[in-house]
């Protein structure tokens, strides 16, 4: 796929927001396996989808946790767009909140999952636990 | 269970906001089974998870939409909670969003079911389409 | 696969107990497909798996709908086998339970998809709604 | 995202391929929710992934019901790609062989449901079943 | 959520069962990210779901194991149910053929995943593997 | 089950072109938990289903790990199979392109862990990464 300058830009600007460094990183990793793949991540993923001016990024990055913890398929990407929803200005309290709703929807298990990788972004940004806080 | 009439009371009043008269429906549709099931779903669900102040009612219908489109196993409640997020003021293009972001993390399948829903959502509420923009 | 004869007959009648005919009327659906499909779903499914000795089968019943219910991608099979469930002996009362545990496990959607499931299954077996209990 | 007139034509050739018309049925479809929407389709969907080179495109369509089967959360797009998998000449006898294979990887009720949207491919394509075979 | 004594008590009671220390192993755990997450798990799960009086605990923990092979996205808690099953008076041979009856719903790789945990549960429990039978 | 000499002759002959000693290996393992489980997986799985004539191991293999990639529930059945596929002949670039499909129906999550697993699978097999080729 032949990248689309704009797209490209946009989209690995946003990798970068997620994880300094990110869009390099991926980009050698996949471009190794096949030379379209970088752009089908950076373009496409991150700069067509993710890059949409629609919602900001916080809440997107919100919305694929949700999504992540409810597949239950992926735990590095479950716990790079953690680690991504800090590094953009999600608060450790917005994202335990999200974890929690998880609960309901994509069933405990699921839920204790999402807590364990929480534990792990939160330690990985250098993020103290916030403080305990009561019925809210 | 025994109802805890304050989260009882948070739970029906959340309820109704997503859809008038859902407390009412649900809990008697639930009680002719068990006793309990109504108070799990008020008290619980609605009461003691949904109703947390961490996010407000907004963001939380949007998570719980990217969450049942990347489950892809609850269409009658999946398009409860379209329903449910528009009564609550998420607006169609928000809504829609959130729909496509799902085609990155849950696939076109699940993508293109949650379109479905979108659309039947915004007949039920009585929402025109909103303007297709371009890129945003 | 050639019949088994002591396995085929097993399974036969395991499958007539869930369904007085299903034996018949699922191998005369798939033996139009390929010759070897109902001896797959006799011998194996209900002969090797289902009619072992080490669980009974109102158990068995049980188990197959709490994963019908988790996997939550085969309606008309949870249907089946919770009339099924029913059929060889298990009481609504239990077969509610299983469905209401599986609210904690597989989320609350398809919970709700479960009761909706269970309600279909008394109606289609002639079981009354069994009277709603209080906290069990 | 601005259509890549390249990708576009490829993407479209084989939606077209798959059903006579799928190309413009669809790209009407998305384009009233929003412009962006039918070259993501058109150019990434089926121009940068299905299109790509290294898999022919029955073999393509045959992973894709394998995929779908498995997810089974899109009962509508597994019936399209069935179509489109005899649309582009694979026999109903090797399409019944991927849907029996998956009984093992994704289970019985999955399989089952896959032999159900099997005959109804075969129905709207105007193929009779093809003779039941023995042992293969 | 304010601790209801009666339900707590009845939940906490289970964990321990389940696990020897496991209420307050995992209150401790969840009370650091939030005051309300042990009572969710205490007083909901345990309590209200998993206490219910209808099906006994055993039967209970079968269900459970059943559910989270099919589910297959919680590896460590499907390990925690299968020695509170063992820990609760499942025999060993009837944990094992809630897994094998498994390999038909959920397909062989959740199933042979299942059988995986069902070693490391026999270890942790110090059983030995019980005498392999021959057909049941 | 009875063994059958002849499902299980195909059944093992199959286990052993996708590993080499996989057939002992797998059979002494199952043997030990229960005599019927060796006959299930070389009988069943491998000697009826995946032994069929209609499509050949190298299309099966493929669809296996369509399938697979698409479950994200069995990190080992899927490098197990990838490395099978590469054993009876699929090459690397038909491999990837597997992958690369699954990125439209299973999601990007799916698609990065199968891509990880390709890398794996390469490594084990003594294959080197086949030079990225441009847009195919």
């Amino acid at each position: 796929m032949p990248q689309n300058n704009n797209l490209t830009l946009r989209g690995r600007n946003i990798m970068n927001q997620l994880e300094p460094g990110l869009a390099d990183k991926l980009t050698n990793s996949l471009k190794e396996l096949d030379e379209d793949l970088p752009s089908i991540i950076t373009d496409f993923v991150f700069g067509a989808v993710v890059g949409r001016k629609g919602l900001d990024i916080k809440i997107r990055e919100m919305l694929t946790v949700a999504s992540l913890v409810s597949l239950g398929n992926a735990h590095d990407q479950l716990e790079l767009h953690m680690k991504g929803a800090l590094n953009v200005g999600v608060t450790p309290q917005d994202l335990l909140e999200v974890v929690i709703q998880m609960s309901v929807y994509a069933g405990f298990p699921a839920f204790l999952n999402g807590l364990t990788a929480y534990r792990a972004a939160l330690a990985a940004t250098g993020h103290a636990l916030p403080a305990a806080s009561g019925l809210k």
